[in-house]
This record gives structure tokens, sequence and C-alpha cells, in this order.
């Protein structure tokens, strides 16, 4: 837990949900019947449970949604797929739901079969046990861990209307939503394709934002039901809360990514575009250089402009600035091309929790922030280990 | 060194050079004089030197060259295109050359002047000892290194012409080539103009398929010199040992790759178009999680299947077949889409020192291979501590 926030989508009206983790095989139900919308791993191999969801969401509604941890269910085939439809109809009889509005999501290794005797026995343990109790949903957000180190949870209330949400992410969090997973529930009445375009627009935003290795996974998906208990509600109020809980998710992600000791934030800012200005704030985020640098208190602001520059976008090196800093510590590396020369500054705000990095492109007037960590030999030794 | 070879610049006629290390502070001078081409980092922060040698390689001929290591003079605005103006003209006056041909290149820490002092008093101890002897190229090689753990020599020989080169490479090897210096040296008579195109296509299909970490640097750059003494050549012979002797160095980046305890080389087969085939190849070499999954030995081949869906190309997870080996060894992890089941022989393989992989996409003819190595903690250790 990162913030102390143990009662997130059970403090959503019409929620409730349980959860069970044995070893590195979890499994967990979440039941909320309303219009649902889902985004999808823009990967080309895609697990079995996102072929059948893509089609399934098509409908807009759900009443349930099972995952399990430990196996991704990914590259495997018409078996796979067969075996994910099994997953939801278990789910569909144990929660007693229609089998077509179950939600169905997978995290694990990628390339083996799913034992559903497993899924099958865990599902007849926590499915009698369904609540909205701060247990039960602390159970539900262990059981979908893999390598996460911490829950993930956040609640965002506004006057008339809360979000709530559960995530994991750690490894494979990339430019497109590594092997990341997201539940969000509200209880505001949003039709079948406002959820939709609202949920899209936040995930491109936040989850979208986050770099822990550059890795895309194949099982990536992000819900949101809306129970709708709460009535009908103001859809850019709507969509600024929703964003507001997704961005609190995103950097719970980016500060648990996988062996990481310190979180990165990095703003770049006057960019041309808001997409420029995006894609060079990823660069610099996924870069291993950068994020050595990083772990190692360096503040090698080189590799912070070298990464920028190679990030695709045309700008003028000569007139850029570069700020690195921690809380309220801004310190100048390099003013409009001049290097400051005084990194005194700049190296003890690296021994902060959380580094932030700002660059001043001095070419037009957008802006865009993203999320990751260092990169550290945890990283290495976890997934240089992790089949076994 | 990799193979054996120590004199393979000096194996060219008209070459002599002589390099020198004190520390992490290195400089290096060859001497030939020749039509000559270069090929340049695509990053747009581009270091002194690069910005300096895009303008006088217009030229197209060279007279010698100087390459210093621990200070890559790259953004250092005005101040730093002087200093590499000036590091040519102190070759020049030593070498008695035209400052307006000779070649300048930096490697090192970003973000730095350079200190030309030092640059002067190596000039004047090692100017008077040029060579073209076992001696001096070994002294040459080993001038230019920064963090690469050996010397790298490449010598092509055919019946009427060789191709020499020596280079440097490491970390911040990638897409476009990474940190990456390259002398190449040619008794070929060759145009300025075909030397350039050569040069272009070899670079293309060799240096630029080496993925270290994916970052690319702001002062690569390759050159190569003709002497001509051996005349007239046949341009698609020249071309082919050209590109021979590029992807011998390329190999043994790769090898070197920082902290690098294991060879990968990944070749994908039967996709659409080359284009397509060259990026998987370098998404796949390029994966955080490959690479720590091989240093692990763990045939986890769905993180192989998973980076290539990512690549951005189009294609039929469910048609795809992929191996894993090294040397003779070639065993199939997944046949069509279905996983084989069997993973002994790809964990043996995995001990080797090169790992071999193959994909292929069933879509087209086109094929290409990349190279790049593991990920240990030894990156992260060498990179977190590198300024200091």
């Amino acid at each position: 837990m990162s913030d102390g926030i143990v009662r997130s989508i059970c403090g959503i009206d019409g929620v409730q949900c349980n959860g069970i983790k044995e070893g590195k095989y979890g499994l967990a139900l979440i039941q909320a019947e309303g219009n649902a919308a889902a985004v999808f791993t823009k990967n080309v191999a895609q697990a079995a449970p996102i072929i059948l969801m893509k089609e399934r969401m098509e409908r807009g509604f759900l009443e349930a949604t099972i995952i399990n941890s430990g196996c991704a269910n990914a590259l495997t085939g018409k078996r796979g797929e067969r075996d994910a439809g099994i997953m939801g109809e278990i789910a569909a009889e144990h929660l007693s739901c229609n089998p077509d509005a179950i939600g169905v999501a997978s995290t694990g290794v990628i390339g083996r079969y799913i034992d559903l005797s497993i899924i099958q026995r865990q599902c007849s343990d926590i499915a009698p046990y369904m609540d909205s109790s701060q247990k039960t949903e602390d159970a539900t957000a262990a059981a979908i861990m893999t390598t996460d180190t911490f829950q993930k949870h956040a609640l965002v209330t506004r006057e008339d209307f809360s979000i709530g949400g559960i995530c994991k992410g750690s490894g494979m969090i990339a430019p497109n939503m590594g092997t990341m997973l997201g539940f969000l529930y509200t209880d505001a009445d949003i039709p079948a394709h406002d959820i939709k375009s609202s949920l899209k627009n936040a995930v491109s935003k936040s989850f979208n934002r986050v770099v822990v290795d550059g890795d895309t996974s194949t099982n990536d998906v992000t819900f949101l039901t809306a129970t709708g208990s709460a009535g009908k509600v103001d859809g850019n109020d709507f969509s600024q809360a929703l964003l507001e809980c997704c961005t609190i998710l995103a950097k719970q992600i980016a500060q648990d990514g996988e062996g990481a000791s310190r979180m990165i934030e990095v703003t770049v800012k006057n960019a041309k575009t808001e997409s420029d200005a995006e894609i060079i704030a990823k660069t610099i985020i996924g870069s291993p250089l950068v994020k050595t640098a990083i772990y190692g208190q360096d503040p090698n602001w080189g590799r912070i402009i070298a990464a920028a520059g190679r990030a695709g976008v045309s700008f003028d090196p000569d007139t850029i600035s570069c700020w690195m800093g921690s809380g309220s510590l801004k310190a100048p590396v390099c003013l409009e091309g001049e290097m400051t020369g005084d990194l005194s500054s700049a190296k003890r705000a690296m021994g902060e929790k959380i580094v932030v990095i700002e660059l001043d492109l001095h070419e037009g007037s957008r802006e865009a922030t993203a999320w990751g960590c260092d990169l550290t030999e945890g990283y290495v030794i976890i997934n240089g280990r992790y089949t076994t």
C-alpha cells in the first residue's frame, strides 16, 4: 500500500469482491453490475482472455469479473481461448450471473496452458464469501499481484459520485499498457458509449504514460463498470475524476516497477504538440542509461538530452533547458543549451524517492508528463529467474 | 580481442597510427590519405565533432583522423564546436596535414567541455611514433575504448584489395548507431561518391542492427577512407567485402555490450519486407525482458513473441514459429502458433556464449538479422556509476 487507502472499489455502492493467493497462483472475483467498457493492449500477440473480451465487451455491460495471476493464458491458441471462456463460465456459475456478462483477465507466465482445476477450486473457496469489506478488497488486490511489491488502490470522491480502482503492474509496463490490469468502478450512471470514450482518454494520459521497461504485454486490459446508483453526473466532471483516479494508480505502478528504488517523473514543456512532448517524455523515462544514472544518483543530464534527441521529434538542442529535482527543489542543469556547471543540488535531489526531470523545448506551448522508475540489479534478478 | 586479429587497419597500405590511454583519457591518431566518407548519428542532439564533420566531409577527402575518449564534447554549444576545430588543428600541425582534411571524433561523458591541454600533450607524445606496426595498431584500438572490455578489429582480404577496420562500442548502442565509433580503411581506389553509398549500405545492415540498450548516442560516426594504392576494383565485390568487415565488427560490439555475459543473434525469416524483419529482430534484441531471460538461461519464448508483437508490424501470431539454439543446435519452442512443450534443448543452448533466436513469420520471403546481448547486473553497475 502506497498511501493508506485500503477500501477503494469497495467504496463504490454495488461492488463486492474476494480473492485468494496461494504461492504464485491467485484468483479474484469482483461483482458489480452495470454499463462497462474496456481498453486493451495494442500488442498484436494477444492473450486468450483479451481475444475473448474484445468481442464480449461490444455489449457494453458486465455483471462480474474473474482474474487469475500466475498464468497469462497467452500464446495458447484455440485451447487457450476455450479455457478463457470456461474461466468465465466458472465465475458465472459461482456468482449466478450470465456467462456472457463476465469479464476475464489473466496475468503471469506466457506460453503455458492454464490449470482450470486450480481456477475451479479457488473460485469455490472464495465465491461464498464475497463482501464489500476492507478484508475482501485487500484479498482481491493481493490476488492479482505478480511481482508487485504492494497493492494498488485509488478512490476519488466528488460531491455526487465516486470512482474507485485497483490495479497491478510491475514489469512489462510500457508505452502502450504493459502487463497492467486495471479494474475501475463508479456509482455514477454513465451511458456505455461515454464510459468507453472517458476510459480511452484517461488511460491514454495515465497508464499509457508509464514506462517501466519498454515491453508491452500480451494481456493488458483496464475495465470500467458504472453501477449507476448515484444517478446522472456531469460528463466533464466524470472524465476529470476518472483521469485523476487512473493517474494515482499509474504513479503507484511506476513507483513499484520491478526492482525500482526510485520513481521518476518527466515533464516536457513548450513542445509543438502534446504528442511530441509525450514521445520525448516516454523516451527519456524508457532510456536504460537515464534509469541507471538515476539509480546511481548520478545527475548525468547529458543522457537525458541524448535520449530526447533520439525520440524522433525535431527540436533545437541549443535552446533546450533542463531541470532535475525532487519535491520543492528544482535545480537547473542546462539553460538554453548551456550547461550550468553546478550539479550539487541535482545530485542531492537524486537521493530522494521521487526524482523529477523537467525539460523546456522552447518550441511551442504543449506539455506532457510520463512516469517510470530507475533500473537496478533487482530488475535483472527478478526477470532472469521468472519462469522457474 | 575476440578473434586474434591485431593488425587490421595497419594491414592496409598507406595507413599509419598510434594511440595512448591514460586512465579514462585516450587519444588516437590515424593517418591515411584518400577519398573518404562518413555516416553519422541520427540523434538530433549532435556532439560538436559531428557538427564539424558533417560539413567537412562534404569534400569527400581525408588525410588523417584524431579521436579522443573520456569526453564526448557533446552538448557543449559554440565553445564545443570551436574546441572540436582546434582538436583537428592540433592533429594537422603534428602530422603536417591540411587542417580541413582531418577527421575528428570524440566519445565519453556528455555535457562537459573538452580539456584541450590533455589533447595537445597526448598528441605530442604519440605523433612522433606513428607506425603501421602491430604495436601502434594495438595502442590505437585501445585508446578509443571507453567501457569496452576488448579491442575490436576486422580485416577482410580479397585477391585484389583489402578492407580493415577498428571500432569501439559497448553502451548506448542502439537502432541507429549508439556510441559507436568506426574507422575503416581500404587500399581499393573508390570514387568518393561510391564510398558513401557503399558505407551507408554496409552500416545500415551491420552497425545499425546492433542493439545493446536502445540508446543512441550524440557522437556516433563511422569513417571510411580509400587510400587507392590497389587500384580500381569491382563495385559489387567492394560493397560485399565492406558489409562483411562491418558485420564482423558489429558482432564484436554486440558481444562486448556493457555487462554482457552472452551475445544474442536474432533472425526473422519470411517477413513481408526486409524492414519488417529488421524492426521485429531489433525489438526482440532490445527487449529487457528477453535480455534478462537469456541472462537467466530461461527459455521464456513467450517474451520473444510478446516483443515481436509490439514491434508495430502486423503478423498472425497463430502461424508463427520460433526456434532457440546455439551453434548447430536449433530447438523448436513454438511451431505454427503451437508451443512444442519441450524446452530442455532450448535451455541447454542458452548456457552457450552465443544464443541464436529464429522466428518464421510465414508472411512473405524477406529476412533480417540483428545482434545484441543479455542484460545483467553488470550493465546496471557500469551505468549507475559512469560520471563519477
